[in-house]
């Protein structure tokens, strides 16, 4: 057990609303329009807490990051020491309505109580540790002050929903977070009616609040809506709507902008997380600097005050530079679309937190309004505080060094074969570029850019966006190569089928994550992808069956350069195949699939590495004496009629294979049989795909099960089509 | 020949650079940072403009409209007779080049000859006419300027571009515009090389300008790139994205926010075209409106100067209340993402436009900048400029009147009768709420508000907030009703499947403009949806065979509350089938489909309206004496698995036939077939769907012949499967 010492209250005198202030300050509040001069109550007691808090700034020397002053948050030494933590607080807090009556004192004790269990138990199962280390305070205050599930918190992304979880019912079963039937990673609304909406992709959570902040007052109810969303997931086009809308509409919701420097996104590999690109990025970091400025601003206001009146032009003039450099007091960003601003606010500052939440939960019409926090990823716990990834994902760890307990491997991931194999390309071609969106670790674009750094562009969570500036690149005669997981893709669809394929244009999709991916679950699934693409009429779709397939993809996609082109491969590690000198590929002949094995009356024809599962089934076969033939499609389209024609001529059975869903290779290959008359007669065709239904997160093979697509089912499909019924019961 | 009279010159010495104003004007150059310092020039000629004009202004009865003085701009009054014009400039105007000596006074009558020239040929066309009158001058200043097709325009959008198509060599083609092998009505990369991106949809020329402009600076190339954007189109998240995305690449690119305050959206039916909803149209408002307290705030510190210094704070403190107030020079929403914000300019003072782009063009590195025209939709044309709907898009028109030709229907079109089922759900149960993305005219759904006020919502060009929005609505207990074009839909699908179809929420989606759209060409094709819709494992996907199946639909839609659904349907009218009573519909048994014709060895299955092709199909037949089988299969998903198994129990041929691409209800129906072992024997199965090419614009029934899905191409092909060739040569 360990020791456990209170080192550091925070002075009871010290300002209970201290470290933010409003974008619509004393200047401001005498011209607001009416229906604001709700806030001025806050703005005015906001004003004041500066004020003492001015004061105290000059004499406390307290840790400052990101440009905010940080003070001595915890009650205690935090405990990591890898047994379980004594939590005297957190065992009475079940549900939030325990947390009602806690002081703030408690609360803190709470948090630090918090951080110790986060970090013990996802010491033990891997997962999302550092934002929800960033949250804490703020998952405590939210619970503290509002009441869900009539009160609705909806929780961007969903990473930082570790310690909503714990203290929603679900502390029993964190051990099982992530895995095959334990929690989600992410909130879902079938785990808890506290999870007001599930997440996983980026920046949702606004437009989602705001239906249902609309929805209540349809309803005519009185519930808070908050929506919690990260600085990285405000670069992506849909939270500009709904603000846009927000502040159109006008209607009561909360919005906690949790600003930590950082993007988040699931990329669960390499390089971890990055900070956002684009401009808003430095935007925040003016709005956040501002406070700097401010106290320069107010000391050479003094200072001219002294002075006299002969100074005030001088002071003014600061003034307006002040204004300008900083984006102080003036309207931000998010006044200019409409949500009262509030911040920069010290998001680790729990009584802040509690006043601000209550001060809003006491207004009857607060309008939208937009709380910037600034956090720190990984708060509290001193190995994420200090890891260039900031803990981001993890595998299980020392809890007291910090240390992952990575498993080794002796094959890489397709992941990191893609990027090898374009930079490879990339070294004899100087017009392939590469794009992603805020996925250069997930998507390995990381050690491209290391190679090429002005041929690689991170265009932000903008999927959309990213996709027809990659048509807008290959217009100029570019290569470019857009590296999007397959689930993402979704959201730059229009964009493929009308700026892309509709016009021609050579732009090469790298479609990570296809198929089922593990312990991220239903979100993250690329089941769609060959379904959304091979109906497009000019996009190449391809699927390799092994990392040295990936390998000569990426080449033939560098040589299509006459219309858009894609290829799909999977999480996890290649198989060991022999890779390609120096790992540059050799272009494919377009539309042309491989004999891999040649048997007698059942074809198997796969389409991507589930290949490698067929020929897993063929062995399993030839242990009763059938021996099958095995193909690898390598392309749904265009399709390889004369490989089909040939596996109908010489085989009763005819299976096809993939890891996606109804829609995709295997309707293209029925439609094909069906134009060409080879299904009228005998044949017997069946296309095993991912069942029509969504498969939870857990471990890929646990899925693979439940997906029915294991060698083993392959196998029994390929008996109980001939007949040998029985045999499948050996399987 | 109308007379032509020469009435108002511009006063020669009136300023050249008057009408615009930069966002860093003379208080905030001294802090710009060292690279935006090469504005100052351009920021103090700007002002000293402004001085000039101020002085002009107090003496100008100018006509006032946008908050801005319009100047008298026409060298002529302007004859819209319905005669050819006379148009003795633009004669020698074929391409860009030709212009590039012309005086800004031939420049000017080339615009008036312009504006006769657009209003005689789509007179006689129909098509889309007062966004173009809109952008006149601007398309005269960028080509004089600038040079395509080294120099790149980008037409968000592309109603604008008449002008554009007139001036680069197409001119002689007007009169085939929208027409089957005519012009598109759009910007098309295949039609001219002066068209530097295709467009259609919404919010995508920052991205492929952006796109541009970084390959030119890849390939070392020094070609200016301008995207021009309007005021609607900013509303997309896409826009937004890629604006974030310019400022922080800082690119050499010209961004033009053509602000006419007015989505301009291809809606071609109903109402036309409406305000921009959300809160950015508020801050382009002020942003427009500055100008006017920035005059006031000039008088008053003309007043404080007078006064002596004491009243300098007064006058500081007024300054801040108009920098707050206005937006004036402060940073607004543009800066704030980084791009150099210059406006408002009078979009429609040809000189003005002219000096701007000619400075913009002789800066060496100007970076992102936006320039922020105000227009006017329809300007010059005083029966479009006083029309509720500015005549966007148009039929066939009397030049002189403005009225137009419409051709009189015995029925509605499938949009209004949706509109009216959904009012008549509406009207019997308050939950139901409508969400639109600016298409309350082309969705029908402005009938909609009109009946329930507080029920509709537009949320802008934001399908991808507006999905997510619904189902927020939802999880309250609301039953909305999403209705979004087939083809914009492709725009939320990320949202469709994360947010709505993996949480099995409550969104009905109304699909219109499904199959081929006729004039609008393949940008507006829905050719897709049933395949990326029915292969989402939550959703139940149906079609309607006729405006009474619609109704019925709607009503199953609205019944169906554990799950998401939707339904397809085209542009169009009805076919005049017998509505039911007060247009409520009774909702249909999910997943069951109808027999409508019965025959004998062939059976047609058809899904959505093309069953009425099927029925005239089968009438073809019986002059052959053949009868066959008609069924409507209603929903792709759940399939109606009782139906197929006795059609293919009692024919030898089944054909599937539907309005979309591969991957869809065929897709379904085969897939259906091969698991129940109904494929293994001699069942001949055919699927008839839209091509694996786009068909361009035309006339509907052009498109469908081409599409080879017209009653005799569905009756030629049941004669071939039963072996009456020959009989296929009568048809």
């Amino acid at each position: 057990m360990a020791t456990i010492v209170k080192t550091s209250f925070l002075v009871p005198q010290h300002s209970t609303h201290g470290f933010y202030y409003s974008s619509r300050l004393t200047p401001t509040t005498a011209c607001l329009p009416s229906d604001k001069k709700k806030f001025a109550g806050l703005a005015v007691a906001a004003a004041e807490g500066n004020k003492n808090e001015e004061k105290d700034i000059h004499h406390v020397n307290g840790e400052q990051s990101n440009g905010m002053i940080h003070k001595n948050e915890f009650t205690k030494s935090l405990s990591f020491s890898g047994e379980k933590p004594n939590t005297p607080v957190l065992d009475t807090v079940n549900y939030p309505m325990h947390m009602k009556n806690l002081s703030i004192q408690e609360l803190k004790e709470l948090t630090d109580e918090l951080r110790e269990e986060i970090v013990y138990t996802v010491s033990k199962t891997g997962g999302h540790l550092s934002s929800s280390l960033g949250v804490t305070e703020l998952t405590v205050a939210l619970h503290h002050v509002f009441s869900t599930p009539q009160d609705k918190i909806i929780w961007d992304v969903g990473h930082q929903a570790y310690p909503h979880k714990i203290l929603t019912g679900r502390r029993s079963r964190m051990n099982s977070i992530r895995q095959t039937c334990g929690l989600a990673g992410f909130p879902k609304r079938d785990e808890s009616i506290h999870d007001a909406f599930g997440a996983g992709h980026s920046s949702t959570s606004i437009s989602a609040g705001l239906g249902m902040a609309v929805g209540r007052d349809l309803l005519g109810k009185s519930n808070t809506v908050i929506s919690v969303i990260g600085d990285g997931a405000m670069t992506a086009g849909q939270a500009y709507e709904a603000i846009n809308n927000a502040g159109y509409l006008d209607s009561n919701l909360i919005i906690v902008l949790n600003d930590n420097g950082q993007v988040s996104l699931p990329t669960a590999t390499v390089d971890g997380p990055a900070p956002p690109v684009g401009a808003l990025s430095k935007a925040l970091t003016r709005l956040q600097s501002s406070r700097k400025l401010r106290l320069l601003r107010e000391t050479a206001k003094g200072l001219t005050k002294q002075m006299g009146d002969q100074a005030q032009k001088v002071a003014a003039k600061f003034d307006s530079f002040a204004r300008f450099a900083a984006g102080g007091d003036q309207a931000t960003l998010f006044d200019e679309l409409g949500l009262y601003y509030i911040g920069p606010v010290d998001g680790h500052n729990l009584e802040d937190l509690v006043y601000i939440f209550q001060k809003l939960k006491s207004m009857p019409e607060p309008g939208p309004v937009l709380i910037h926090l600034i956090t720190e990823k990984g708060k509290g716990y001193p190995p994420a505080e200090i890891a260039a990834d900031k803990m981001h994902g993890v595998v299980k760890f020392d809890p007291t060094s910090g240390k992952q307990l990575k498993s080794k491997s002796d094959t890489l991931s397709y992941t990191q074969y893609f990027a090898n194999a374009l930079i490879a390309e990339a070294n004899h071609d100087e017009k392939i570029v590469a794009i992603h969106a805020a996925m250069g670790g997930g998507t390995g674009l990381n050690s491209f850019q290391k190679h090429f750094p002005t041929r690689c562009f991170d265009v932000g969570i903008a999927e959309q966006h990213g996709v027809t500036f990659a048509a807008g690149l290959a217009t100029e005669g570019l290569k470019p190569f857009c590296a999007i997981y397959s689930s993402f893709l979704q959201r730059g669809y229009d964009q493929v089928v009308h700026d892309v394929d509709l016009q021609k244009i050579p732009v090469r999709f790298a479609m990570d994550r296809a198929g089922l991916v593990g312990a991220d679950g239903p979100t993250h699934c690329g089941a769609f992808d060959t379904t959304f693409m091979a109906c497009l009429p000019n996009m190449v779709v391809m699927a390799p069956s092994c990392e040295t397939e990936l390998m000569h993809m990426v080449a033939t996609a560098a040589a299509i350069d006459d219309r858009p082109s894609c290829f799909r491969y999977p999480r996890g590690n290649g198989i060991g195949s022999i890779l390609p000198e120096n790992n540059k590929g050799i272009p494919l002949e377009i539309g042309k699939g491989r004999l891999i094995r040649e048997g007698s009356r059942v074809a198997v024809l796969g389409y991507g590495t589930i290949v490698q599962s067929c020929l897993a089934a063929a062995q399993l076969l030839e242990e009763f004496g059938i021996l099958i033939t095995v193909a690898d499609a390598r392309f749904c389209k265009p399709l390889d009629g004369d490989l089909i024609k040939r596996l109908v001529r010489e085989h009763e059975v005819l299976v096809t294979v993939e890891e996606g869903s109804i829609g995709g290779f295997g309707c293209h290959v029925s439609q094909f049989l069906s134009l060409n008359g080879l299904l009228d007669g005998n044949l017997k065709w069946r296309a095993m795909m991912l069942p029509d239904r969504y498969i939870d997160h857990g471990a890929h093979s646990d899925q693979i099960e439940q997906a029915g697509l294991s060698p083993k089912h392959i196998a029994a499909t390929v008996l109980s089509l001939i007949g040998e019924s029985r045999e499948c019961l050996h399987l």
